[in-house]
């Protein structure tokens, strides 16, 4: 096991009705004034923004707004909110819905006390101070409520890219799995996704040894191979809603990804389908991740071999490791396509004539050298032939 | 899953030579004045307390010292230590050793800063407010070193209390899993059965549907269950003890307990043990564990079940699962000896003519009325029945 340190901070608050305290934990991480930050939709249809400002007002923290985040979010309105926390004084940014609304709460509370351009954090620059933050989820599957992640859109280019520090840490994060009962189904298994993919990024890594961190991904992932299915039957079922909703937290706090090596090449190679066909991320994860696994499968066989059969139940071949490995990236495979997930380029939107310029900018934009690192260096060839495979 | 709040800010640091860092994490925590708080024997014999030392003086901190913590840490001392921290001003108590140094720095931390007797906290008061708290760990075990609790034994009576609140939870941990490597095998074997009776007791739940935490605590256990006896095997295996002294910490910090109800009976029936014997506590519960699971078993045969074929690799007998949960438990049972814990009371070093004298502690003890809850509700006939069952 490699040396690490382990911090997350935050205050997770779960359950039902915990949206009306969200007044009490503002007041109890200190905000006096704050950017409530948000999409628009649901979030204003439904009451829950309503309900925020009542626990707000209950409290007598006064705040400004900012909606219109977008799925895939844009630096454009990072810019403008962070003009507005300036303006307005603000020192605590409130992010209300999913993972968009929270990376660009993080890219506003980060940008306002900077003096350079935001967008030098997202080019590398390690965050070191930001405003407080706090989120009240909407959707379990980005982790990003208790994250030190961050992932924003440049316009220009269409460039997405990540930044983190432990200062983008939410102080508290409020999770009702009530909350996401009204998702559409196609949303809640791009969810389950997203989350499954974080647990995989984890577990394909070339550090040995590390059987603590292994069993935790494993017990995760099999959270979600026997609850997601649950949730797509039938959405009301608070339950399966709430197993998923804290294995979607715990999955990307990095708990169990700690002191080993982290593969995230299937989020570097999807994040340009996202980028390009402003797809959800979850399903371009879905199409993404089979491909990956099995043009890397044989670096390690035997890795591929355990998660087959420890987390998809698959008779392990002796004989014929690869047999294995194989079968587990089938199940997956069966499973995405089962709760509704895309399969393959046709089905995402994505076009084949794209690929020469998906890789150009995925192995060469933004200062790439022509490989993306991981589990397995991949270089402009390997790439082309993982997007192909997805076709 | 029932609501919960779950808040673990305890800054994890993990690894080689983590402790020459102690001194820089007391200063990013704000320690101006350190009280290091320890037992003696090996911390001091293998240089362990020259080298925190020496991190505090590179980093210019001044300190006071107080060893002398035993096993079962004692009230005396603990009064002692407030007393030292009032005197020389102390606003920061370091501890260097197991869980007993720990739990004893934390209610020394707790009682500096406060008006009345610091036993209070120990009979059922909230500690709101501490010293900040730092560890150095070097026994994977009681996982003190990222909880709010702590256990202390009264002198008169021999009462051994538990005290809770976030204001004791450690500020940093250091975890070096090289420092475990010296230690006997009797207490490496102890440690293991503490953190999985820890596992065990947050298992027995009475909450349906709670499956993420379900399967956490089987990730734990498969841990404990395969690592376990490789430094049992190999004292120096670092892989193997750094993977048990995460697993040791993750099954305490409540990550896995959190959104249902718990049992914690075995580790009560335990405690009249270890302070009427002073035996090591995970030699109490290695005794104690299979009876109190064989007792209870009816009330859910098939959570008993499903620990047997999920951990114990037990195949399910569906027409008798109560067989597969006795096999579960007799798989545990074997384990525990097999790593060199004791089996009986004579193992233990407990009389059985002792037994009226430990129920009436255990139900009647310190304002109790005749009955300990958890998994199940346990009268003065359950207790006697179940220590009869050690003998």
């Amino acid at each position: 096991m490699q040396n690490f340190e382990f911090y997350s901070p935050t205050c997770f608050v779960f359950g039902k009705d915990t949206e009306n305290s969200t007044g009490a934990y503002v007041k109890r991480f200190g905000g006096t004034k704050v950017l409530i930050h948000y999409g628009g939709g649901s979030v204003v249809r439904s009451g829950l923004l309503d309900r925020v400002k009542s626990s707000l007002d209950a409290e007598s923290i006064p705040y400004v707004e900012l909606g219109g985040v977008k799925p895939n979010p844009r630096s454009g309105l990072v810019y403008e909110g962070i003009e507005l926390c300036k303006k307005e004084n603000v020192d605590f940014v409130l992010a209300v819905g999913g993972g968009s609304s929270i990376d660009s709460a993080k890219a506003i509370a980060a940008g306002t006390v900077y003096d350079g351009d935001f967008w030098d954090f997202y080019r590398g620059k390690r965050i070191e101070k930001a405003l407080n933050i706090g989120t009240v989820l909407t959707i379990a599957a980005a982790g990003s409520e208790g994250s030190p992640d961050s992932v924003i859109t440049k316009e220009e280019g269409m460039f997405k890219r990540g930044a983190s520090g432990d200062a983008i840490r939410p102080k508290f994060s409020i999770l009702n799995p009530a909350l996401t009962q009204t998702l559409p189904p196609f949303q809640s298994a791009a969810g389950i996704t997203d989350i499954m993919a974080h647990l995989y990024e984890r577990y394909l890594t070339n550090t040995k040894d590390v059987e603590v961190t292994d069993r935790l991904i494993e017990a995760l992932l099999l959270t979600m191979v026997h609850e997601g299915p649950k949730v797509i039957a039938d959405p009301d079922n608070y339950e399966a809603r709430a197993n998923i909703m804290w294995a979607g937290t715990l999955a990307h706090n990095n708990m169990c990804g700690v002191g080993r090596s982290q593969d995230w090449n299937s989020h570097t190679i999807e994040h340009e389908l996202s980028a390009l066909y402003d797809c959800a991320h979850g399903a371009g994860l879905a199409v993404t991740m089979p491909a990956v696994f099995t043009y890397v499968m044989n670096h390690n066989v035997m890795r591929f071999a355990q998660v087959a059969t420890r987390v998809w139940g698959c008779q392990m071949d002796f004989e014929h490791p690869e047999v294995t490995a194989l079968a587990g990236i089938g199940a997956l495979r069966r499973y995405l396509k089962s709760i509704g997930m895309p399969g393959n380029f046709e089905e995402l939107g994505a076009k084949e004539e794209d690929i020469p310029k998906l890789v150009e900018v995925l192995c060469r934009g933004d200062g790439r050298d022509g490989t993306i690192s991981g589990f397995v260096t991949l270089n402009e060839d390997d790439c082309t032939k993982i997007y192909k495979m997805m076709v």
